[in-house]
């Protein structure tokens, strides 16, 4: 397919800071592993692209939604020296995006689609992967592509989806034919698009918190898009009680109704003692720490573990953040408990088990508070600099 | 508490078969773990009886609901040389009932409430495991009640809760507390009488089964109570697709009411084509085994697994069988299968996660089909020989 | 690198049987998944090849060692009809050899080792993986190569490796570069060739069996190579006896050798009341069936279980069979025990730890009883149809 | 059995200090959970005794042997204000001692041998936990007795092993007869004397960390007699290299002698650096924490993981300390690596497994650097306040 298209695209200067050494993953001027330290005076321009041509393994896909993520904002954003926000893996210029949805339109002879293991032929609506994992470096053939040595993002280092095309992969898509049955037509992309913001947090409460079993009481600390995907999965994994903890009343309200059973401001009331009080003195089973602020409220945590009479539960770390968790080894030894790390959404099975479980009725859509179109991609990423209400905005792409 | 009492009581001759040698846990005259091989004539009788007096870890309960279980109606049933049909522990004369609920009337100085951690003061409403594990055997001192080497059971060598009172060791008490929030006074009792069969359910599929992943499929074979209750538990773990394989009508509407997506008569269409056609080929994770004919069940269950595309399918053997399992070994190894067997439910956190998914509103109390007093539990045990429509009949006793 | 070189290499006919239908992953006149309805009249001629080249992920190995496995000899065995014995995927032409360790002679740009997270550069040792994975598919995303959906494999359907060189992808090779502090520049490439064999074992006893903890009882059924690996692995893991049950004496000793503890000729005692006496009464934690007769064996391992005291024992089903395994779901019950499928030898970090078990001392290479050269290699896998000495016979190619 | 008997008996004054509160586990003026806070001047004082009798549940033991803990030093050290070092359960006075093992003297009725399956008659040679577990309480009937929340302990609320006889519950007793064929009288008893102390190394690596895979590298922090037990049971869990940091030299020696591969004195070089050099980048699999100084050694251990490659590192807290871990979340996310803590040593079938170990061979008396007379105890017991060259003094009872 020939032709031009928009591109919505993070342009920055190369500029590293002294401190900064190239390291082995970074190519000097295209692309760095320490974004922060490295890109300066980010803009988002609109640019005309030729139409990528997908390769014998890869496809053509039309986007059709895609959502901007925290990780947009803060390539975007600017700190007082100019540096952008965004501390990671980085490769400007870049068409941003990878919360998204498409329909393929060409199709390389060995892009096989895993849901019919059958080529690609065209028209099939598909999500994937935000993480280009390389399939042959040790952590790959162990089984973690969430840690591949040689990972492409896209909407990174990789041209995203504020487009009308773009070349994927065969190997990170995956068939959102099995919404067809819950969702129109228009609404399939939406849904499809949230695909992979849940399957972060189904990473992180499912695969890396090692799940729950029915009857368990779950804790979510921050009620952000992942936070509220969390309430939403554990709920239906069968928790009898989720308890999302969240100062802003909008993405509290939004918790509860995706999934949270009850909301607690920690800014209003003391957050153990009103988990404890909720669970009469038993605490909980997980907490999901996503709010990046580990030395606020770990000691909550930690009361809740050491006061209540739960044993065995997991907290995991899902936000990053430069502070240090003040762990007491007491509390996990006395109490049994365990911290684990969660990085990433691939492998496991979790983007397939996401579409059946949205298939079945968890509804994520809520989550959109606002759609946009293609224009509107750059103020809006502008405006989540400071605008804390809008939960999920989606351009959705004609 | 002083004062006599009524109990509808299982009344048997020892009469062992020629073939019958004394077990090392049976006891002449007393108890066998092979009743079919020794209990003769049975018949019930309501006789009076002292109201029991608890020892310091035990407790007086007033029962105030008790279901009738599928067991009751063997140990009351005998075949053509009048043997009784169910074939283990028994220990007659025994007053029958294990599916109780009730409320603490006295309680010894060292009996705990596990749920206050504090001892028992009276009115606690609590109900029981059946099976009064040992705490002192290999398999208790290994975290394995369910496989006790010492086993007492309520009802069949214990007396058991067809009655207005009954001493119990605190040990094996759960208290329905948590229940108030979610069912009026009587209805409690209704829920709490369920705990122990919904905990069978939940050990077979959860802790044998290995519990499944938000998004998975199962498919359950057989609506008795057992199978109706996981498929509320697999639907509540998250299950995208619950399917209920079951010839009898009001079996099925049951289970679909209580969480099964989708329900097969397997004497009308071909289990296995009908499965791989309703998951659209991809075949299920967990298979709950609970006909008790694996020769003439277990052929579908490998055709699914071999023909459809889900790896790590678990087929958990809940029922008991005479019969061998004809496995192909093969099935097992180009899957990544396996099969486990499952048997009681006790310890590993069962019984208060069922208790918390039902205060959560997993309601059971549609199985209760019929509620019945107490003098009329033998003629509805004698009724269950032949009466399949009902699923569970329950004496609320007043 | 241009240049000629001799491959030991399977040729067949293509006459399928009247019964065989051409599969989804078949080829017409090329490859089969069903070997043994299809392919007809085997021969093995040393035939002249093109020294291959090497693609940029790929690279060109110069072959060092590779064994002789019995799928070898089923692929040139042919039965009265003239069909080969092999059943699975096969594809003639082919140079057979799958056992195999080599040198690094040239890399594809792209081809990293994963031992130095770099590209090869030349001169590494290496093993390799045969099952080559196709890295796309379901199974292969959710991390289950050993499952994939597009397999192709080394030797069967994949030129192999009775020749000089040969051209691998980078993804399946391992580093045999730390055997170099334990074994001297030849004896590396054996231990090497060893690496494939000893994975299938430590697949089936650790990933698909779940290992041991240190102080359980195993027992291994047939002392085949993959069943003498299972003995060094599970006594290196800890257990506190390793039981071989093998009727051929040449092979029990290999086995108490290379980790059994104690050998069982089934042929002469009991084989369930030997391993009861010899585990005091306790019966073992750990069975692999690799004997492929699993009516034959499995009432022993039955009746182990069901007398034995160990509860939550595990059966691998490691050998292909065709016949059913007589499950008698009681004893999956009554004793908490699990049958398990195990196959391949591909991811779950198989490949790294069998090496790094090898470099600290698990010394595979008494498994080797003949070395020959490539041009004895036609010879000795027909030799290998009816002599049961012989353990492992390896080429050596210089 | 009539008769008196020495007991080595640790006198205190219950004089708390003014911000004690009786928790609700507490006795006035006889035990508290939080000894350093309430004992006050403690002595050593050989004190006599009746033989005491056992109830129907219960053996009298005459002991053989029995080690001194680090814990009987610091219940018998005072503080500048003459408070105890040992911050836990103690009720004084109480015969000390909890690392023994002895011979079943009389059993009562209902005092079943877990080896044999049959009541005690006299003659067994056993070892026992050091934890009395209730088997009632919330966590006992789940499965976790290291978690009892009325938990009594030898030596420290009730009469331990520093004398001639002693009664204990048969619940807790496990067989050392499988030693008889590794050791002879004698010895049985001193090696039985270890099992207590190397199923809390057991129970931290194995049940707690997880366990590893053969090939799996370890590092244990501090050779203390738990860390030295800790590296002989990875060793024969199959670790392919097992480091050992611990700077003197003559623990440094004996971890060695028992398992580990190399020794890190961290006073001479830098942990980090040494532990990347050893495993050639790769960092470690497991860690186990056994300083008690996380402030101090944790930033090492998160260098190891964070410049390893190793992903899924755990990290076992098994050493009590009041300083925070200081814990970089991003590590545990990067790295999919986890933080567990270890308490206690019973259940999940530890203490037999960890017999059997022994009697296949894993010897731990090297771990007894001195053996003294019951007279010799109070004077040995002062003698470890400074001394850290004896690794175990183990008392012999004659």
């Amino acid at each position: 397919m020939k032709g031009k298209m928009k591109g919505v695209t993070l342009v920055a200067d190369w500029d590293p800071k002294p401190k900064f050494e190239l390291g082995s993953k970074d190519i000097e001027d295209r692309q760095t592993y320490l974004g922060s330290l490295v890109y300066r005076n980010p803009r988002i321009e609109i640019k005309e692209y030729d139409i990528p041509t997908p390769g014998p393994e890869e496809v053509l896909l039309e986007v059709k939604a895609c959502g901007i993520c925290g990780s947009d904002v803060h390539m975007a954003q600017a700190d007082d020296d100019g540096y952008i926000y965004y501390p990671g893996l980085t490769g400007f210029p870049c068409i941003l995006g990878h919360e998204l949805s498409g329909v393929v339109v060409e199709a390389g002879k060995k892009a096989f689609d895993k849901q019919t293991n059958k080529p690609f032929k065209g028209g099939e609506r598909v999500t994937t992967e935000e993480m280009l994992w390389c399939a042959s470096c040790k952590p790959c053939s162990d089984g973690y592509p969430n840690h591949c040595e040689h990972l492409d993002e896209i909407g990174f280092n990789i041209n995203g989806a504020f487009a009308k095309y773009m070349v994927l992969p065969a190997r990170t898509l995956w068939s959102l034919e099995p919404l067809a049955e819950s969702y129109n037509d228009d609404d399939i992309f939406l849904a499809g698009s949230l695909v992979e913001p849940t399957s972060v947090a189904y990473n992180a409460v499912i695969e890396r918190g090692g799940g729950i079993r029915p009857g368990d009481r779950v804790v979510v600390l921050s009620g952000g898009p992942i936070g509220i995907a969390a309430c939403a999965i554990l709920k239906r994994a069968g928790a009898s009680m989720v308890i999302i903890s969240e100062p802003q009343e909008e993405r509290a309200k939004l918790a509860l109704k995706l999934g949270a059973d009850v909301a607690i401001n920690p800014t209003e009331v003391d957050f153990a003692d009103r988990v404890l009080e909720l669970t009469k003195g038993m605490g909980a089973d997980l907490f999901m720490e996503a709010t990046g602020l580990p030395e606020i409220v770990y000691p909550g945590i930690e009361k809740v573990i050491w006061e209540g009479r739960t044993l065995n539960s997991t907290i995991v770390v899902t936000a990053r953040a430069e502070a240090k968790i003040p762990v007491t080894g007491e509390v996990l030894q006395v109490r049994r408990a365990n911290i684990v790390g969660a990085q990433g959404h691939s492998g496991h099975g979790t983007f397939p088990r996401v579409i059946s479980s949205m298939a079945d009725g968890m509804d994520m859509t809520p989550m959109i508070t606002k759609k946009i179109r293609l224009e509107e991609v750059p103020e809006n990423i502008i405006e989540l600099q400071t605008n804390r209400e809008e939960c999920k905005i989606t351009c959705l792409i004609k």
